[in-house]
C-alpha cells in the first residue's frame, strides 16, 4: 500500500510498502480518513528517535486518527461496516497484570502506532481491535475525530485531578496539549483557567475560549494574578503540559492548600521538586501516562459541544501533500496550533 | 422593623417586629435585596410545620437571599459597606466536632433561616456571620445571588457524585431542586443530563438547556431511554430529585456497574432499596444534606456562564405584595419555576 | 471422576460422573486438597435453587478450594506443577467491559463454580484460569487456602469502605461472612469491631478475637453502646453481613456524620431505606458484589498473621464422608463455624 | 515556674523564668507528666534555629507531652480535673479558611509548641485548648501518650497514603519517624513493611516488629528485594521519611503501577523528580505536614494493642534532668529511639 514512511531522520516520502494486516476475530478493518500530526512524529521525522525509541526499519508515520470501518473480524458485534469512527493508537496485552487492573495504559507491552517498530496510521487503511475503536456520534466529523487522541490525554489529566464543579485551574504550556487541557478542564467542571506561556500569539488563541485567561509569564507572575483572582487562596489545580524543566519552580505557589498539581509534560530530564513548599499546602502530586477508558466520553464531549475543537484544527492536507504537511508542521507559525492530514473517501 | 411573619399555618402578613440584631465582632449587617421563596417557606405557610418543625412563635419566613452589606463587625476584614453579597442561610457552632472536620453541614446545632424558632430574611435588614456570607462578582445579578441557596443543594450534590468528564447523569424529578442539579451536573462535567417527570411543562422547562433531555415516565421507560443512548452500559450517575418514596424502584436499572445514586429528595418515610440489585452493579448512594463550602463556587460557576439561572426567575414580586407572592407560589402554574420578591434598594 | 452430585433438592451423593476437562493454553489443572462448604452450597442442598439459578441437572457442589497444580497449559509462566494454590471460582469473559475496567466480578457473564448450571470444585481435579488461580505461601495450609474464598468477600467489602487507621466499625451479623468480615475490618486498620448477632455461641466465637466486641441485640442497643464507647460520635463504618431486612432498621444512629455502610449481606426483598436518617449524617452507603483483585492481598494478611482463620476451621471430613459433612453443615451447632472437607493427596 | 530554656545556641538550662498563662473560657491547665525530645528540639538546642525560625528570646523547649488536667475554662464540657491527657502542639486559628475545611494544620498562623517565638511544654504546667487535648483511655501510659504525637505523623501519613488491607509498603529511613510510620502501616492495613537505611542497629530495632523487614541499602538493592517480594509488581506505597535528597532517586522503581509515594521526609533543598519513571507507573505523589485530626484514632491504635510504642521508649530522665538528657539525646547511641523527661505527679 501506498504510505508515509520514514526511512530514518528526516528521509520521509509517500511510497509503496508491504504491510500485512491478517484480520483477528475480534478486529476491524478501518478505512483511514484524517490524520493529525503530532509533536512525537515531527520528533521522530526531524530526529530519528525519541529517547530509548529509535527508527531502526522504515516506519509509518501517524497515530491520530479517524476513518470508516470496512471490515470486521467474526467475534465483533460493537461494530458494523460504514461506522465512522476513531481509534486507541496504543494496544496493551488485555491479560497484563495491569490491564486486568484497569490500568492498561501502564502495561509496558503495549504496542503504539508509530513507535518503533509498529507502523502508524498514514495510510489508507489499518487493522485494529474493535475494543480500542471507537464510533463517533453522527455530528462528530473525521476532523475532530482525530483530535479525539490529543484531547484524551487533557480529558484523562482531567480526570486523575478529581476536578469539584467550580475548580480554578492553571495550565502551565499553551502548546496543543496545553490548550486541549484546558479546555477539558473547563467541561469537567472549573469555572476559570489560566494559561501560562511566553508566546503571546498561543496565548491569545487559548484566550479565544470563554473561561481561559492567557497569563505571559515575561511580562506577569502568575502566583500574583492566581492569588488575586482567588483572595489569596490559590488554584485548586495546577497542570503542568509545558514539559520544561523549569515550570515546576515555583509551582506550589499557584496552589490552594490542599490542592493538586497534575504532571503531563514529559520533562527530559529530573526536575528540582521543592518538597517544602509542596507540604506547607499538603500538595497532591498525579502524573500521567497517556489515557486510559477516555475515548467514550472524550467523543462524548465533542459531540455535546462541551469542547468544541474546530478552532484548533487549522492547517489542512491532502495525503499525497504529507509530506509538505510535515515540512509545514516543522515550522509551523504560533497562529497554527493543528495540522492535519485528509486521506480520499473510498468510492 | 417591616417583615413578612407567619403567626401560624395560613396567617401570614406583612408586619412590624421586633427583631433583636446586636452586631458580633465577626458580624455584618446585610440590607437584604432580593429573596426567593422556597417549598420549605411555602410548606410552613400551607401547613405549619414540616415534620417535628412546628412554627409556635411568629416567625419571619425566606431563606433565599442576596443583599448590600450596610456594617461590619470589628473584626471583620473580608468584607465592607457596599459590597454585594448573598448569604448561607445555615448558621452552625464553628466549634463543633463536625464543623471542625469540615462537615459543618452535620451540625445538629446548626441555627437555620426560617425554621422555628430562628427568624428568616424576609426584611430590611439581617446581621450575620461575615463567615457564611459571600460577595457577589460584578456580573451576577441580586436576583441571580438569591439562586446561590437552591442551586447550592445541586452543586453540593454534584460534588458528593465525583463526576468524571463526559458522565452521563440521570436526574429524577423537574422540580426547582431537579432543575439546578441537573445544570449543576452540567456545570461539573457531564456531557448530558436526563431528567425525568410526569409533568410534561416542567420537563420542556428543562429541556430548553442544551444538553438536557427530558423523559415523561407516564411515556416512556427511562431505563429503556438510557440504556439506548449509552449501548446498554447506562448511567454513571443517578440523582434523586424528586423526594417521592416510588422514584426508588428499578433506580439501579439505570445504573452502569460502578455507578452511584445520590440522594437528594426527602422522602417522608422509609424507601424500599433493592440492596441485590443495588449489588450486582456494586452501587454506590451518597446522601446529602444541604451543602457545605459551595457558595463562592457556585458564585464562580454562575458569574463564568456555566451555570445559567436567569431562565429559571420566572415571577417577581416587590416586597410590599409578598403575601400575594405566596398566595402565587401556592398555586404556581407549571411554566413557572422561582418566584423572589424583591426589596428596595436603601436610599 | 468421582465428585459430590446434587441431581436436586436433597438427593446428594459422591458418585462418577463425567466432566470434559480440556486444559486451555492459559489454563491449569489442579489435584483439589480442601473445600470449605459454604451457605449457598448447603442453600442448594436443602432447596434446589437460589432464586433465579435452579438446579435443573446434575450438579457437582463447591466453590471453597484449594488444591495443588498438576499440569499447566503452554501460555503459563506463573505457575508450575506442584505449586500449592487457591482459586477463586468465579471466571468472568476478560473482555467484557465491565471487567476491561477492572471490574471483572460485575461482568454478568461471568462462570461461577456450583452456580447451576456450572460445576463446583468438590471432584479430584479441575482446570482453571491461571489468571485466578493463586500461589499460596509456604506457611499457609491447604485448610487455611479454602478460607480465602469467604475471606475475600470481607476484604473487598472492607477495601470499599475505605477504612482510616484506627476507625471503629461494627459488623451486623455474627454468621461466618460477619466474622471474617470483623476480622478483615481489623488487619485492614479498624482499633475495634463491634459485632451483633442474637445468638450468643456465636457472639463468643466472635470475641474470642482480640479487638472484638459482641453485642447481643437481645440484651443491649448497639447504638448505646457504640455511642458510649465513642463519646455520642459514632462509628466510622458499620457492614451488614447479616442479610437480614430488619438490620437496616435504625442503621444510621450507628454511624457518625460522614461514616460508611457497606452492604455485605443479601436480603431476600427489598428493605427500608431511612433515607431521612441517612441524610442527616451525609451516609455513604457501598454496596459489594462477592470481589475483585483481592486473593493475593487475602493471601498475604493470612501469611503474615494479620488473620487468623484457624479458630474458625471448626470441622472437617474425608472426601469420602462428604454427604455426612453436609448433613453436619445442615444442623450445625452454633459452636461450629466452617466446615470443610479434605481430598487425598496425590500419591 | 521552673521551666527547660533555651537562651540560645547550646545555652540551655533547667531555671525559673516567667510565662503568663491566662485560662481562657475554653481551655484546660495540664500538669506535664512526660515529654519526648524531639529531632526539632535538639536542632534548635545545638543550632538555635531550623531554617527561617531563629531562638531569638529565651524559649521553653518541648512539644511531645502527656499530663493531667488540673482546672478547665467555663465552657469546657469534654474534659475535667483528674483527666489523663496528651496534646496537640499545635493550635490554629479555628475560623482560617483552612482550618474551616478541616484542614487546620494548613493554616499558617498555627502557634505551635517550642517554635519560636512560641513556648514549649518543659514546664509543670501549660494552658491548652481543650479541643486539642485528648483524654487518654485507662491503659496508655503517661510515656506512651507522650508518643502520640510523633506517632501521629506516621498515622497522618498512613491515612493519606489510602491503604488497601494487605498492601505491601517501603519506608525510607529507619530513624524514630521512619518506624513509626511503619508501626501505623502495619496498623493500618499493610501485610508487610520494608524498611530501609544504612545503620544496621535501627534496622534491628525496626525489625524487632512482626511484618516489617529491614533493607540496609549498603548492602541490599531495595527495588531487588521488594521485586522479588511482589512477584516483580512493586510495593503499593513508598513512605520517604528520610529527609535525605538523595533518597528520591530510583524510588519509582519501587513502586508497583498505580502506587503512591508519600513523601513525609522535609529535605533541606528541592529534590530532583524524575517525572518519566512516575510517569510510567501513574505514581501519585502524596505530601504532608504535621497531621490532623489523628490524635483520637491513634490513642485507640496504642490501646488497643494495635500499635505497641513500649520498645520505642529506650531512655528516661527525671526533670531536674532535663540538661543532661538533652546532651544524652545529642549523642544517642543508634540502640536508642526515644528520650524522654518525666515530670513529677502533683502531690
Amino acid at each position: 500500500m501506498q504510505a508515509l514512511v520514514l526511512e530514518t531522520r528526516l528521509r520521509l516520502s509517500l511510497r509503496s510498502i508491504d504491510v500485512e494486516e491478517p484480520l483477528g476475530p475480534g478486529d476491524v478493518r478501518i478505512a483511514i480518513r484524517s490524520v493529525g500530526i503530532c509533536g512525537s512524529d515531527l520528533h521522530y521525522y526531524l530526529h530519528g528517535a525519541i529517547g530509548p525509541y529509535v527508527v531502526r526499519e522504515p516506519m509509518i508515520l501517524g497515530h491520530e486518527a479517524s476513518g470508516v470501518v470496512v471490515e470486521t473480524g467474526p467475534q465483533v458485534k460493537s461494530l458494523h461496516p460504514g461506522d465512522r469512527v476513531c481509534m486507541e493508537p496504543g494496544v496493551p496485552d488485555p491479560g497484563s497484570r495491569a490491564a486486568r487492573r484497569g490500568l492498561y495504559n501502564l502495561d509496558r507491552s503495549v504496542r503504539f502506532w508509530a513507535t518503533p517498530p509498529v507502523h502508524g496510521c498514514l495510510r489508507p487503511t489499518v487493522v485494529h481491535p474493535a475494543d480500542f475503536t471507537f464510533r463517533m456520534p453522527a455530528n462528530v466529523s473525521f476532523a475532530e475525530g482525530a483530535m479525539v487522541e490529543p484531547l484524551a490525554v487533557g480529558v484523562h489529566a482531567v480526570t486523575k485531578a478529581r476536578i469539584r464543579p467550580g475548580d480554578v485551574a492553571v495550565v502551565l504550556g499553551a502548546g496543543p496539549i496545553g490548550v486541549v487541557t484546558a479546555l477539558a478542564a473547563l467541561a469537567g467542571g472549573c469555572s476559570r483557567v489560566f494559561i501560562t506561556d511566553v508566546h503571546a500569539p498561543k496565548l491569545a488563541m487559548a484566550a479565544r475560549y470563554a473561561g481561559v485567561t492567557g497569563i505571559n509569564i515575561r511580562e506577569q507572575d502568575p502566583a500574583r494574578v492566581v492569588a488575586e483572582a482567588t483572595d489569596g487562596w490559590g488554584a485548586d489545580v495546577v497542570f503542568e503540559a509545558s514539559g520544561s524543566a523549569e515550570a515546576i519552580r515555583g509551582v506550589f505557589e499557584l496552589l490552594c492548600p490542599g490542592g493538586s498539581l497534575v504532571y503531563i509534560g514529559i520533562p527530559g530530564a529530573p526536575v528540582p521538586l521543592d518538597v517544602v513548599a509542596a507540604q506547607a499546602k499538603e500538595a497532591r502530586i498525579e502524573t500521567v501516562f497517556r489515557y486510559a477508558h477516555v475515548f467514550p466520553r472524550t467523543l462524548e464531549l465533542i459531540s455535546a459541544g462541551k469542547i468544541d475543537v474546530k478552532p484548533l484544527l487549522t492547517d489542512r492536507f491532502p495525503f499525497q501533500e504529507s509530506v509538505a504537511a510535515f515540512e509545514f508542521a516543522a515550522r509551523m507559525p504560533p497562529s497554527s496550533v493543528k495540522v492535519q492530514i485528509d486521506l480520499p473517501a473510498e468510492s
